[in-house]
């Protein structure tokens, strides 16, 4: 490619609203332009890099057996109304009427389509396993669209999904998914972690997250720093040892008035967060739920969500409180037999703690751990807690969530009874496993992850291109344009992806671009070196460019390579 | 590819819905399953035959120099406001409020979306000529989808936006993309005609459709039948010597009592229909138009909407007449004064014509030329007529539209303010091109095209593999299935697109598909002939196999394909 026959289009300036730095350089790198909130044209040098990483995933994808098709993005919404999702999936799903007023979606996911598609083509259990998949164009309508790409509403996905007789069978495809998308994220040259992760919307039994580590990532991943354990911290759990209850001293209640938040009673009695109990109380239904859990300690949402069974609830009122016969700011887990208590299992390892007393201004001191054998995980981890393989402590790093595989199970295969004979020719539900990734996204999170202050530092393997040749004085000098165009012609020719920067630009001009825009090599093509028969070679990864022999050139750029 | 790891699932009869070949197939060898009215998946057979196609429009378009990007498929109310095309688009534009209840449309075309880009990157005659394409999925709500993906509502499409300072300038792109369509229809081995066409709704000035040719087609092209000269019907003239008048004759009114309609008069006056003066009367906004055409020929609806200058006319009704003072069946060309009227230019050709008096029950014989300048084209051709370059006849033949190429000036560039600094630094409006391609409407174009009562007969271009291999017992005797899975590993390593069918099935069924799903070339192994050392290959388009020496056979089976 020369720059004149292509089309480069870069910004001084990074938009206002552009938070991350990814989608800073994205714009300024010319990769994409918005459209509108949530919407990206990908302009021709970003889409190269989105179709290098497209490739990337269809072959490993094709190299594990999956088999790729098409669906459509307009999906019915009949279908949805079987699983029940049509109602579920909420506002991101981007609802359409067309001009027979029936109704449709933008898709935002294809569970429903291609479970139709396996109820109608898949008969027996000859045909299984088999694993569909597609990269496609999805619609969720965020609510607010933001990090450019990285949150977009419109984007690129890669979706699968797999079709079984049984569990077992699942399992081995989820095994071999796994390793596929390690092999994709390493043949990208991305640095991630696979993390155990919480199955959300999708449903299911387990389910892992690959994230791509970023300061800037939107996730938090608890890790082992002595083992293999990692999980999204939605999921990550821990263990606690029950307290050893040696320094028990007797309880007492104490006139605490007007005392009624954690840092206020840790300045009254001088103790850590720690030692605090606090309770955060639910209306679920209408229906009241106290949640007991260390002071220092925040609830997670995603485990509450699953040990309620349902995700209508939300933190109660003081009112409410008062009607059901509780004192805000004095809630004590003695007492109260006729509400719903949940107690978050590290309470297991506190002694000697300050709770509430149930009765205005008052609390007890040194109050022992609580007689219960209902502890429950409700709590996010703290960094230093105990791994739960019990192998090393937690550590926290951010991550940005690039993929995401599922064993759905028959959650879907039942609802649309999607079944299969089987070897004793009974029909049977057929069992499902489905494997993201976000296309795009891996564009916007492999720039948060390789990037310094001149711009993008890209992959090889996803650069828009291997090489750039800038020539000083193209359209001055013969001798440089000669041999700038001869280089070119030898370097394509050898299959290296190369642009030949032919702009009557400065040199300054050109190299700023192309550190800008991620191009990890180049090459400059100036009279004094020609007069040598060396060109020089520069690394965007090194400080310090090479002067190569022009006869070992070809050479040397495929060994670089 | 082995067939075990790969999914075809083929059907042995045709939905009941499907009227054209092309369906039929596409249908029954699983090319597409229908998700809904106008909504197809891509099953991966068919998605293989897809993919070659848009190979081979990715690659002529990139060597003609246009260049790729991916523009979003849903795009904001705004910029469809600024052209009008927002309201004149029709239902055919799938219309969507996001959850802020902002509007959008599914793309039905980029026009817009790519006049936006241009106005905010081009803004200097340097940057031009430039020619950005996608291929994308687009959305026409059609009111009656049908023929399968060949009027789908969701398809793929090519659609490519050209950018110049001047005419000129766009006149060589528009050259260079009517060779370079040659270029992509011969290579995908297409019978195929370009023809001179109406640019319909998008307006501008030169447009040029490519079609498929195929009995079927939509569409009729009239084509001389000596010269280079074809065209749409909707576009198709011709030209008109004036009639000698040597056998004048006097006129005469006759009374023609209840004779309304030309098959009567014909009855009546023993005449052909082409001697009889046809008037049909149009309503355009509350005014009257009478057209006045020979018996023997149609009104062109797109030619008299370019006269009328809208497209809000339909024809009057007999009471509407009434009111005007016409009267129904023996309206004529004299008199009526204050009623605008148009004679087609056929008419200078015709003498001693019948035609409506004006008075009921009473029509003229022997009428002859009407005295008027003006006459205007606003009839279909008919076979037989002269060419308008005057070199030959026309005749007629169907097609199908695969491609439409596009002069459109500055219909969108001027209202979209889309301009750039010319040579002299003075602020000009650009001048633009579009070029699209039907990408999944020639599949089935392909396949109507060519097929026989087995199946389907790609060309070796785009067949979803270019050889099967059926060996006769793989799975019962190892001598054939070690010899066919090593012609298989040798002809991979060969680069042939190859497919081995190692189902347990018997030959029939094998032979029958590879038919179906359009695989041109098939190696037969059995172990009668390869105790001889030899296979059979067999062409899909010829009717007898030949026998080949396995040591010949990568060599023999390259030249073939």
């Amino acid at each position: 490619m020369k720059t004149s026959q292509f089309f480069i289009s870069t910004l001084k300036e990074a938009p206002q609203d552009a938070e991350l730095k990814s989608h800073q350089l994205m714009v300024r790198a010319g990769y994409v332009k918005r459209l509108s909130s949530g919407l990206y044209t990908w302009m021709p040098i970003g889409l190269r890099v989105l179709r290098k990483i497209e490739n990337i995933i269809r072959e490993e994808m094709n190299a594990s057996g999956a088999v790729e098709l098409l669906m459509p993005a307009i999906q019915p919404a009949e279908l949805w109304q079987e699983t029940g999702r049509w109602q579920q999936f909420g506002p991101q799903m981007l609802k359409i009427n067309d001009r027979h007023e029936n109704e449709f979606c933008f898709g935002p996911t294809h569970e429903e389509v291609i479970t139709d598609i396996a109820r109608k083509e898949l008969n027996s259990y000859k045909q299984l396993p088999i694993n569909f998949y597609q990269i496609q164009t999805k619609f969720r309508d965020e609510i607010r669209p933001r990090f450019g790409v990285m949150r977009a509403r419109e984007f690129l996905m890669k979706d699968a999904y797999s079709f079984h007789a049984n569990e077992n069978c699942l399992q081995k495809m989820y095994e071999l998914m796994f390793e596929t998308y390690n092999r994709i994220f390493s043949r990208i040259g991305l640095q991630f972690r696979s993390v155990a992760a919480d199955s959300g919307a999708i449903g299911g039994d387990a389910s892992h997250e690959f994230h791509v580590l970023a300061d800037s990532g939107e996730d938090v991943i608890a890790y082992s720093d002595q083992s293999e354990y990692a999980a999204n911290i939605e999921k990550a759990s821990t263990v606690f040892k029950k307290a050893s209850k040696e320094n028990k001293v007797p309880n007492e209640k104490v006139h605490t008035p007007e005392i009624t938040t954690i840092e206020a009673l840790q300045e009254f009695f001088k103790i850590d967060t720690q030692s605090i109990l606090k309770a955060v109380v639910f209306n679920h239904d209408d229906e009241l739920v106290i949640c007991f859990v260390p002071g220092n300690r925040e609830i997670n949402l995603v485990k509450l969500e699953k040990i309620i069974g349902s995700n209508r609830f939300r933190v109660a009122k003081d009112e409410e409180l008062k009607k059901h016969g509780l004192i805000p700011g004095f809630i004590g887990p003695e007492g109260n037999e006729h509400i719903r208590k949940l107690f978050d299992h590290s309470i297991i390892e506190m002694e000697n703690m300050v709770c509430g007393a149930n009765e205005e201004h008052y609390h007890f001191t040194n109050f022992q751990s609580i007689n219960t054998e209902k502890f429950v995980d409700i709590t996010n981890v703290l960094e230093g807690d105990v791994s739960p393989d019990e192998s090393g402590k937690l550590k926290f790093c951010r991550g940005i969530e690039v993929g995401h595989i599922f064993q759905l199970g028959k959650k879907y295969s039942e609802s649309m009874q999607a079944s299969i004979l089987n070897e004793e020719g009974k029909s049977q539900t057929m069992t499902m496993g489905c494997y993201g990734i976000g296309v795009s996204r891996i564009v916007a999170a492999a720039i948060e992850q390789n990037n310094d202050e001149n711009g993008m530092i890209l992959p090889k393997s996803i650069a828009p291109f291997e090489l750039i040749i800038v020539p000083i004085g193209y359209h001055k000098n013969d001798k440089v344009r000669a041999q700038a165009n001869k280089i070119y012609a030898d370097l394509l020719e050898s299959g290296i992806d190369v642009i030949l920067d032919d702009r009557d630009a400065r040199p300054g001009i050109m190299f700023a671009e192309s550190d800008l825009v991620g191009i990890p090599n180049r090459l400059v093509i100036g009279e004094k070196s020609l007069n040598e028969n060396k060109v020089e070679f520069k690394s965007r990864s090194e400080s310090s460019p090479e002067m190569i022999n022009i006869s070992d050139l070809v050479q040397f750029i495929k060994s670089k390579i």
